[in-house]
């Protein structure tokens, strides 16, 4: 007779390392993602553990070559001997759902390291959608004593944004003769990066998107720079040689101890943890919606909308009434 | 002294066709965009009209040539004389922002027309995301008479899905040499697919992908045909040639016929309700997230938990005991 690991086993085997721990901890990723009891249960018993993970959010256009820029950078900490643990948000297009697998393979020497641990995350029959379970996995990773937690997405839509809120330290990673995008994606750059890449540095136009960058990060800048105030910085690589790795380790690390000192970390922190309670609120009421009632409830008002005898708006009231119901009762 | 349109002013505005409808419609459709009292009004002066539109769903993988196809479709349509609103469905990257109003250039000859409008809705700013108005936005532009709605999306992600699950017939645009994207993707299509377009028909690969699908379409379906029981048509199109357009036309005619038959056209329309329905109580929701008590339950909620005092499932059921209490009160 086997039974199934209790999420304290499962805790206990990710914590020992030994060979297993690399399945538990993914098992423990599904419970997060999951949801619903099994989830609260675990959240609860990391309540206390330390977490010093920096978390280093990676995104950009397609084709800027994010997913050789994670391999590179996992090499790199690698070499100092961090644990890194790497989750891919995918948004599980009905059209490229495949190609993340694919990108996978690319992180090939690091698939058997098992100081690396590597989760492609999708959103495909998630009902809080693609962000909703990434405040926790990400919380998870860093509770299991992960040094770094990469988060890489593919850089499209609203809900990146949001998972690239999470980090601590966002790089953004461009290529060569994206220059238009540039001019259209100024105000979403700049909001979400702490640190911007030119990747495929050898490439030509290299110089002038640099160029580029850097003027729009300095047009982004007050005038006189406030103490402690963290300057974007623009570095060159290329990736798939390697080129630029160091130096761009080197400013996240910078970042991170610009975070620090002006106790701004903290702060990033405390984001994360509500984004991870909001998700949970909105599942909740996801799942409120999407029960047996809720769905007789919703099918009753979409009725009542379709054929003329109300309105939308009229209609959510009723269903709103009956969700602070439950929740109350 | 001027003073702003009232809803009913918009509304009659809108409905004379007069030179000032196309603005009278965009300023509805921003109503129906920012949601709240504005939003509500407006759904209960719509209570009770007519909505006959055909709801048409354009989505594929970028580069199929959606935005050329959707500007052949209205153009076949206007030789009809049908009024047709566009709603192209942006998912408003920080990357690719400016794409979409670059595609609308393509949409050149029908801007001036009269019996076109055109809109873009973007997911920035918008607290629901991407799909949240859209239901809304659909419904005012049937009601508004138009005779068809075209709702155009990039086809990356679970919202768009969500969006063309507003249709009443969806046509999935692919193009050849995208064989091994439609390998991964398979069910995500079939699941949403009422047509099957392979455009660039006259490029290498168009006979092979056409055979793929038609392939996938009979394996998709059960041995025996049901009574009524709709095949999904493949079809080559050259779209920046016109050429297939009116089979598409026909088809997606076809249908509609079939939903009207076998009943299902109000199954789809009730689920179209349904969706606007759910958009709103989800708003209302996040609305009390994000007002100034829901930030300030949300963000001491955040601090226990990145203080290691609580788990976020523990801190989120506060933050539910309290919206259940102002939805109530």
């Amino acid at each position: 007779v086997t039974t199934r690991p209790t999420i304290p086993d499962l805790l206990r085997v990710a914590d020992a390392g030994s060979a297993g721990s690399v399945r538990a901890i993914a098992r423990l990723l599904t419970v997060v993602e999951s949801g619903g009891d099994p989830a609260a249960e675990l959240a609860g018993e990391l309540v206390g553990r330390a977490r010093s993970a920096a978390v280093v959010g990676l995104t950009g256009a397609p084709g800027a070559g994010k997913s050789t820029m994670t391999a590179a950078l996992v090499g790199a900490y690698r070499t100092r001997s961090a644990r890194v643990a790497v989750l891919a948000v995918d948004p599980s297009s009905p059209f490229t759902g495949g190609a993340l697998l694919g990108d996978r393979v690319r992180m090939g020497e690091h698939v058997l390291d098992p100081g690396v641990f590597i989760r492609s995350m999708s959103s495909r029959g998630h009902l809080g959608g693609l962000a909703a379970a990434a405040p926790a996995a990400v919380d998870l990773l860093a509770a299991l004593g992960f040094d770094v937690v990469l988060i890489e997405t593919v850089g499209v839509g609203q809900s990146e944004v949001d998972v690239m809120h999470l980090a601590d330290t966002v790089a953004v990673v461009m290529a060569p003769g994206m220059g238009d995008g540039v001019q259209a994606a100024k105000a979403g750059i700049l909001e979400i990066a702490d640190v911007l890449v030119v990747n495929k540095a050898d490439h030509e136009g290299a110089k002038a998107t640099i160029r580029d960058l850097k003027s729009m990060v300095a047009l982004g800048r007050s005038g006189v720079a406030e103490p402690g105030e963290w300057r974007i910085p623009v570095l060159p690589t290329v990736a798939v040689k390697g080129e630029g790795i160091d130096d761009l380790v080197a400013a996240i690390d910078e970042h991170r101890g610009n975070l620090v000192e002006s106790g701004r970390l903290a702060e990033r922190r405390s984001r994360r943890a509500r984004a991870a309670v909001e998700s949970v609120v909105l599942e909740r009421v996801r799942v409120l919606l999407h029960s047996r009632t809720g769905r007789s409830r919703l099918g009753a008002a979409g009725d009542a909308v379709a054929s003329g005898r109300t309105d939308h708006y009229t209609a959510a009231e009723d269903v709103l009434t009956w969700l602070a119901g439950t929740e109350r009762g």
